[in-house]
Order: C-alpha cells, then structure tokens, then sequence
C-alpha cells in the first residue's frame, strides 16, 4: 500500500505541531499544506524548523494549489473554532473527493449548534464518497467522549459533572486575550457583555454529545463564565496577572433534560494554578449504578491533546463509511506507534 | 420498530443481572432464557423473584428449543470464561442467523489465544449474515479498552501500567474457592502449580488488545500469581482469611515488545482491603508524550460493571457489519437510558 498521503490547511500551532507529529510517523506524507498571505512560497521545512531529509520538499501554497481532486487520503483542517465559518473550507475539500478531519471545536458536534449545516456536510460528504469529523481534546475527548466511555458501564446514569482544571500558563497571547488574563474584573464584565471575551467554546457540543450517546433528550444548555480573581501576582510565558486582577476564567454549563439538570460542566482555567494551590486534572463525576469518580491529574495539555487527536484519528476516517462521523460513531481513538498503513483498510484508501 | 428482542443463554450471577437490567430499559424484551438442569421449565421471573407485569411469561427451555432461527436480534452468551468452552454454543447462535454477545473473558479478545478460533467465528459470523462480540469489565474496559482511549490523546507511547486494585467482598463462594481465599500459603502454590486456582483470566487478551491498537508486535507474554497474606483475621459475606492466611490473590501480567517490557498489568484481588487501608481503584498509568495518570477510586464492581458492559453494547453489535468484532472496531459502550430502539438502524433489526 502507498504511505497515506496527509494535507494541512491551517499551519498555526495546531496545524504546526500535527506536521510535527506526522513527521515522526511510519507509513506516512505530508503532501501539501495549504496557507495564507507570507506563509505562501515557503517550505514547510523551513518554516518548521524540522530537517527535511532526503524527503521532497513541500511548499505551502494557497488551497486551490494544494487541495486538488483526490491528491491526500485526508485534509486535517486547522483554521477555524466554529461550524459557520469553517464550512466553505470544509466543503471545498470534500468537493475534492478527500476525507477531512477538523479542529473547531464546533465541529466536535456540529448537530448541536448547527444542525442544517451538519445536514449539508453529511449529504456533501455521501455525494462525495468521503467522510468528515471534528475532534479535539476538549470538545473531543476529556469532557464529553470520555464521560460517555464510562457510562458504558453503568446500569443506570442519574447526573454528570465533567470538570477539567487546567493551566493556561503554556498557551501564548492569543489565548491570554480570549480568557481576559491580567484584566480588571470591570473589563472582563465588559468582555462578557460584549463577546469580546471567547472563554472555551465547546459545551454545547459536549453537552448534546453525551446526552445523544446515552439517550437523554436536552431541553435547555446554558453556561455562565466568571473572572478568578488573583490575590498574588502571577506570571506565566505569554501572561501576567497583577494581585487584585483577573488570573483565569472559570466557565460552566448546563444541561437540562426534563426540566431537570442532568450535565454540569466545570471548567476553569488559569495561568499559574500551582501558585495558588489548585491541582489540575479531568474529572468525570456520575451519579449512577455504579458511580464514577475518575481522575486525570494533571490535567491532559490542550495543545498536545488536540494534535494527536487529530492526528491518531486519521486511520479512522480514512476507514469510515462516507458522511459526517463524530466521535460517537467511530472506534476508539488510539496512539499510532506503527505503520499508519497497517490501520487502513485497503478499499479505503484514496491515494491507491 | 418492534422492540429489541434479547435471548439470554446461562441464569448466573451476569445473565440475571443482565435479565433484570434489560427488565428496567424500555424498546426492548426479553424473549427467551436458555438454561439446563433444574432451571429448565421454570418462569423466568419466578426464578429472578422480579414481577412480571403485564409482559408475557418467559419460561426456561433447552437451547435447541429457545434459539431457533431469527428468534431474536441477538443472544447474551454467560456461561463460559474460555473461547475453547464457549464455541460451539457461539457457533450455535450465529447459525441460527443471531447476534451474539459473549461475556466469556477469553472472548474479549480471542485473537490473543486462539486465533483460529477467532477466524472461524469470523467466518461463521459473516456467512450467516450477523456479528458477534466478547466484552465484560475486564477484559473488556478498565484493564484494556480505557487504556487505548487515553492513548488517543498521546504522540507517542513508551510505557504502559494498567492496575486494577479491587475488593472480592461482593463475590460468592465460587469465587473465594477460585481466588484462594482463606487457604494457607502452602496450598495457594499448590493451587497455582495444580491449575486449581484459576485467579483472573484475561491478562493476554488486554495485551494483546491494547498492543494490536497502537501498534505494538508483542513477542511475548508472561504472569505470574502471587498470595496476598494478611496479618488480621478479614471476612467477608462469603469469605473467611484467618490472620496467617491468603486473603486474595496478585496477579501481574507482561507484555513485551521487541524484547523490552512495555505493557504491565497489576491486578490485586482480595477480600475487605479497607481493613488493611488499601485503597481500591482503577489506574491508568502511561508513559508518553503526555504522561497520563489517570485513576477511578473505589474501582468499577466487576459484577455491575459486566452486567452493563453487555448489555450497553446490544446496539452496537446489531448496528454491526457481520464478523468478528471487538471493542476496539466498535464505537464506544455507552449506558442505554432512552429507547434501545432508537440506537438500532432499521436495515440491521434482524427480527422485524
Ligand atoms: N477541540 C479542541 O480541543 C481544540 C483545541 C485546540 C485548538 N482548537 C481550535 O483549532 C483551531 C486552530 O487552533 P490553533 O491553535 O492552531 O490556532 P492558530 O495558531 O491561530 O492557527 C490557525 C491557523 O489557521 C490559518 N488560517 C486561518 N484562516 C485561513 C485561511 N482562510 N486560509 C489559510 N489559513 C488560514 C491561520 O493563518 P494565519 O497565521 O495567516 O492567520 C493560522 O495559521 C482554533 O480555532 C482553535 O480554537 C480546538
Ligand atoms: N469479562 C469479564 O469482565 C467478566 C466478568 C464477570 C464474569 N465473566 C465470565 O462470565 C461467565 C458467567 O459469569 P457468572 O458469574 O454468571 O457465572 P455463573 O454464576 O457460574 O453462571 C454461569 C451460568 O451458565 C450456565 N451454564 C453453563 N453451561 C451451560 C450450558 N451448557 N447450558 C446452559 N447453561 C449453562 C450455568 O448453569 P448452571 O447453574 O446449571 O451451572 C450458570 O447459570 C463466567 O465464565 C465468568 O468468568 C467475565
């Protein structure tokens, strides 16, 4: 069988680090990344700092260029945190006949927020012959799959509380702008109010996804999203909170089903935890026949767990049956530590 | 859709339970028990003491009489812990063209012990239309299938500890006399030299399980079975260790990959480990990039947890293409709280 041939739309750091990833692999090509504005013209080699070997080079070129009829097995998409604004993407390379992973964090489950866009991709991606999924650590994996994986076995599921405390001290100032590090607690109401401030996208998605896993029908989602406030100061790579200002950004959801609440998610996030004493780690909390109380500590990075995700997902929906997959339809993920080739299947494989 | 209909072959301690789980859910029936001996003739509700409704009586009959062909959407096979054992009664189902669940250990992954076996139930499965699975809670999630998941997240693998710390207290007399409990250490060797004491079966099948997802080529696997001794006199419902004496028993398993030690298994069983401040729990430990240390305290009740393991995957294994499955080429378990029928796709319903 020929390596399985890998596109990448999107080389920011997620994109960066599964080239990365990928490059370390057995039976695997990058064989186009495409990008915008500078980036353009450069090998990817170069722009990696990663030696190329006697590898050909790659020079990153604009999507037209590089995601042509059938020219990867998949196109992982890394441009994007929603459903709406990465659809024409997403479109564009299934149109192509190429199977797409992507990173939004919508498009872990893009039924929840976007159904008839779900719809679309679903019908553009059976037209097509080709499948499409959105995964990620978290939407993806810690609060939501995970959760669901232990549910599998319980008898009986009463109430869920997913919590991940996680450190934000290894992200850079993009990240310290959506979460309002270093603020005062006036501006970061305001950034509220206004959206200026994202926090963490991502659940509804978890939410929707558990209850559709394990047959609960959610009637309401909401979320609240509060400043940690620092009585130290704190300074990490990218961010700094002065003593008095906001550290972190501690966000909730809700979901309701009857009425009822049933799913509590937790989730805040700050620079410096340690600092203060607050141990990171992922939780998963049921009330149920039999209860659970796992413990991840500390907590899975978000970076790391993003790139493998995506990457260690390939096989899957290279294999998958055509349309829009989640990690609901789909086995396990799983490490790679072998031949990428020995986990596809032959009829599979688009670049035979 | 008609509801599900579910055959259950073997009234122990899982196929009540399972019996009595399937009783609560809603969308599915139970529509035969297979049995032998005494059982044969009696009410299925009579012999659960569960009342029976307005739902029509289900008596115990012979397996020739009850799994005849298409009389239901899939059989729970718990009779047996060996694929050897449990074959023939798996051939038997799957040629009377129905799903089968199997909550034999071995069967959770046949294809580390019996691999011709394995090819023969696949063959069997696809030539009759239907698919067949072995699962339970270990082997089938803790010791294996939740260790792949967490690998999902990781680049890379170096090293794997899967340990399972639990308390036999719940566990009747079959299992004190398998186990060794309260018998002197001289008899415990004596038991594992004679195979008298069978200890945990399924060590090579979450070894092999986990190597073959990520890719590893184990070379070899070996383990060993030690006395857990205790110095305070510990009894339980069914179980008795004088001080002096064998209150459970370690078993730790080892698999190698290209002669280096890679995939550990520590499985302490014992009765009332609280009395000794032992902490039970489940423990996921992994050496990569991240590490994960991940541990569920007190551990999932090996009873409960098989009971839901089987069950939850109904839907899976009917949603199936037919053949051989696994854990690891199936979705995720997950608990079933609404209509089964609305987890089954219409064109895999066998009995419509
Ligand atoms: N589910 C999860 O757990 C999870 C975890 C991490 C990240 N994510 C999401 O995944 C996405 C990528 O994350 P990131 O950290 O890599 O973000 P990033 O560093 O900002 O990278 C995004 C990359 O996409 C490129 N891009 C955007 N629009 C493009 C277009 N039209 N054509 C070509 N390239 C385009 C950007 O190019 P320029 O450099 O030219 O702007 C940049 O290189 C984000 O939306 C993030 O929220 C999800
Ligand atoms: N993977 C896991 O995590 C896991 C967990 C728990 C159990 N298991 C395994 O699952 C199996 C069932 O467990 P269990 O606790 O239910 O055992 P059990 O209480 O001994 O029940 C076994 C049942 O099967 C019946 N049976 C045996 N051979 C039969 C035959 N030829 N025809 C009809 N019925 C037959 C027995 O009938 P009689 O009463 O007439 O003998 C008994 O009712 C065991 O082998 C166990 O090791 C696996």
């Amino acid at each position: 069988m020929k390596n399985v041939k890998v596109i990448i739309w999107g080389l920011g750091a997620m994109g960066s680090g599964m080239a990365e990833m990928l490059l370390k692999k057995k039976g695997v090509d990058i064989v186009g990344v495409a990008g915008r504005g500078s980036k353009v013209g450069k090998s990817m080699y170069d722009f990696l700092s990663v030696e190329r070997g006697d590898r050909p080079d790659v020079i990153i070129g604009s999507p037209e260029d590089v995601i042509t009829e059938k020219a990867a097995d998949v196109v992982l998409c890394c441009t994007d945190s929603f459903t709406k604004t990465a659809f024409d993407r997403l479109k564009f390379v299934l149109e192509k006949k190429i199977n797409v992973i992507s990173s939004a964090e919508e498009m872990a489950y893009p039924q929840a927020q976007s159904p008839e866009l779900a719809e679309k991709l679903d019908e553009i991606a059976k037209a097509n012959g080709v499948s499409i999924l959105g995964t990620g650590i978290n939407p993806g994996l810690i609060m939501d799959l995970l959760v669901v994986i232990m549910t599998g076995c319980c008898e009986e599921v009463e109430h869920i509380v997913s919590r991940r405390v996680n450190s934000l001290s290894p992200f850079g100032p993009a990240v310290m702008e959506e979460q309002g590090i270093g603020i005062t607690k006036e501006e970061f109401i305001d950034g509220v109010r206004t959206g200026k401030l994202s926090g963490h996208v991502g659940f509804h998605e978890s939410i929707q996804m558990i209850a559709d896993a394990i047959g609960w029908k959610v009637d309401k989602v909401t979320q609240s999203m509060d400043p940690i406030m620092t009585d130290v100061d704190r300074k990490s790579p990218y961010g700094f909170a002065k003593a008095g200002n906001v550290a972190g950004c501690a966000m909730k959801g809700f979901g309701y089903v009857d009425g009822e609440l049933k799913i509590e998610m937790d989730h805040p996030q700050q620079i410096e935890p340690e600092q203060v004493g607050v141990k990171t780690g992922d939780y998963v909390i049921i009330k149920g026949t039999p209860n659970i109380n796992m413990v991840n500590s500390p907590e899975v990075p978000g970076g790391i767990g993003t790139i493998a995700m995506c990457v260690n997902m390939i096989p899957h929906i290279i294999n998958a049956r055509p349309g829009l997959h989640t990690m609901l339809t789909l086995p396990v993920p799983r490490a790679i530590m072998g031949d990428l080739r020995e986990m596809i299947s032959e009829e599979a494989k688009i670049v035979k």
